[in-house]
């Protein structure tokens, strides 16, 4: 488990101490925690392909799985082969290219489904099917003893030709608990890799899907991986309380894309789970490609990287109020739990404002190379808040009422500033 | 509480049996839960000028105050009058507009600050100190007694003055547990209103929330505020956790503005709550205005909605796979949480495209006024398909498709089709 118990660099580059053991680190009472040891299924080039804007040629599909195996995730998966003739072309292309990664596709319970995806040359397959009322009673309107005979059926079929198989429900937080633990167990006992949970409406809470993973978690010995949709904003940290709760492996998108709103997005969890396990998180994933990675997929489905998407946002590094920016340049810690240095970003302490305070002009005099003794910094932060009231600021503003207000303090005839700056000139 | 056991539209106007009761609405053994009976703190004019590229004239200060008011939110929160000339003029402008909303100023733990604020005509004054032991090293560099001796010093003259008064720590989840209930016992003591924790550098995850708020919850009898800074993605996550704990405020701001990347977005909240307590929300805030109050703040600090924005983005409403089109065709509760119509929004399933399925293809066929029988729509389907997998899809490729094969089973050369397709256009 990481621990800040080591030096950070300040803006000035002066050494300070880091305080202190992790306060969001993995619960050492949390025995079932996975948050030191999670593996990533990355479905961009499947639940991203269902987002709104998505249609990924060939080319570009080989582009964002290689990018991805290079970033280092565990899995990737595909859309299922039975959705179109060139999804299942392209499906055996990625299985060709030799990646790092494990290939999986994922597919409908059905024998079709499944004997198209096992001769694409995948590493795993991912099975699904509703199980909640809603969806037994206006999607596929199959009862519990059918659902659990075709996943049996499906399932040894797989596993008969030597590759991973998951089983997941769908919409698994609004299925009868029993049928759901029902399922689990058989198919555990008849040999998954992996059971999945999806919260396919997007609106599970973390409580809740703590006693879910944890329930499960007692009942199979088999790995649990989930799947969080963002409908109300909790799939971050619904995939982190699985995590804790002793789920293994989480379904992730690049910026989240997916039906809807989509679901937990890579640089989301990583922001989490560095916050959490920074070594573990560094050690496996090099999280200095996200930004690339993110305007790959930005770009090939034409939207914008949010202004507020975690790590890589226009401001995630962005202090501004000036009680914020002077602990910042003390200590970054004070106000970041992420280094921007780690995402090959660089913090900003936005100085150019009205709630501005001396201490982010001080270091903007530093790096103009001029001196100022703190008062007279003081005295020109004034200035630049009071016309920083009349109008929005830029910093050519700001640095030119510093050099002004310089110019003024050193002319010969402000007497009484006038040593006190030569001194500090001399420093 | 809210409940589903009412009926729900469906695309085609029939009315269906929503199942069972909310499983996603306040858990039945959270005594302590406020999920059903919390406020909100706008803090879009306080933390949302702390945003890289916040900068609001008075004008606009005082559309925003109006439209928030309007929205419903119980208080408003403005910048501290001592952060600049222009934001003591604007705070007192505001207070004289007569709101529905109390308004506050958030000041820092100082007697100068707290006399400037209660001159304003505030409602009340939300005072903050940094209890961390980064704080206290790198900020202020005071000590608990130096922090206790000033709050009650603070809070007593702003109580002498009859209005409200909230004290929080700042970055509570990295300041000592004992320091921390001591100084909160002591200012509930006093009498403050309100205790507040932030989590001031945006990490917290909702089981640490839920423990700290609980404990808290036992040693104060006044209500407890909750502030989320969202660098990992758990705001609102974080939010809803709190709330259930006992937690009865929620800071906010409009798209979750703020410092780096900002806080908990009120419209982020509003679609965790709506799915936790319909009724409770709806009754009290306008969700309807929400777009509204989005673009105008959108607009003001010059970005752009983000794509994934919970209820408002671009897509949240938007379903592709065919598996899902197909159950929410037949029933919008299969895949959507939220209804659309409550925020003035529609519904779009997305049928262009090569993931698609027949049902939703037959539905375009209905809305084209065309005729198909269940076994030409799969056969036009897999038409569409064909072209989805050349190329990205517009509606007028699939709209074409359907009406050429349509002219096609319709002309006398196509004996077997023609009879059927007849009938249905009798039927």
């Amino acid at each position: 488990m990481s621990s800040t118990n080591s030096t950070e660099t300040t803006a000035n580059g002066v050494e300070v101490k880091a305080i202190g053991h992790n306060p969001y680190g993995a619960n050492p009472s949390d025995f079932l925690s996975n948050v030191s040891n999670y593996q990533l299924i990355e479905s961009t080039l499947r639940e991203g392909e269902q987002f709104a804007n998505a249609f990924f040629t060939t080319e570009k599909k080989i582009e964002i799985a290689k990018a991805l195996d290079d970033f280092g995730v565990d899995y990737i998966e595909l859309t299922s082969p039975a959705a179109s003739e060139q999804s299942r072309a392209d499906c055996e292309a990625i299985c060709k290219l030799g990646l790092k990664a494990k290939i999986l596709t994922h597919i409908r319970c059905h024998m079709d489904d499944a004997r198209l995806a096992v001769e694409t040359g995948v590493d795993g397959v991912d099975v699904v099917i509703g199980t909640s009322q809603f969806l037994r009673e206006y999607s596929h309107g199959k009862d519990m003893s059918y659902i659990t005979k075709s996943a049996v059926e499906v399932i040894e079929f797989v596993k008969s030709h030597g590759i991973e198989i998951r089983f997941s429900s769908e919409d698994s937080f609004r299925s009868d608990l029993v049928d759901l633990l029902n399922i689990y167990r058989t198919v555990d006992k008849i040999g998954v890799n992996r059971v999945g949970i999806a919260d396919t409406v997007g609106c599970a809470n973390p409580r809740q899907v703590y006693e879910l993973v944890r329930t499960l978690k007692s009942v199979v010995s088999c790995d649990i991986e989930c799947h969080f949709h963002n409908d109300t904003g909790c799939a971050i940290a619904n995939s982190y309380t699985a995590l804790e709760a002793g789920a293994r492996l989480i379904d992730v998108s690049v910026l989240g894309i997916g039906e809807r709103n989509g679901i937990t997005s890579l640089g989301g969890l990583m922001a989490r789970m560095i916050a959490a396990d920074r070594d573990y998180t560094m050690g496996k994933y090099k999280v200095n490609k996200l930004r690339d990675l993110e305007n790959l997929v930005a770009s090939a489905v034409e939207i914008n990287i949010p202004f507020n998407n975690p790590i890589t946002g226009f401001c995630a590094f962005t202090h501004k109020a000036g009680i914020h920016a002077k602990a910042i340049l003390a200590n970054p810690s004070t106000y970041e739990i992420l280094k921007p240095e780690d995402f090959g970003l660089t913090r900003y302490i936005h100085f150019a404002n009205r709630l501005t305070g001396w201490n982010a002009i001080k270091s903007r005099v530093d790096q103009l190379n001029l001196h100022l003794t703190d008062d007279q910094v003081k005295d020109v932060t004034n200035k630049i808040k009071k016309l920083g009231d009349v109008r929005a600021l830029n910093i050519d503003d700001v640095d030119s009422i510093i050099r002004d207000y310089h110019a003024d303090v050193n002319s010969p005839r402000l007497g009484p500033s006038e040593p006190e700056a030569k001194k500090a000139k001399l420093q």
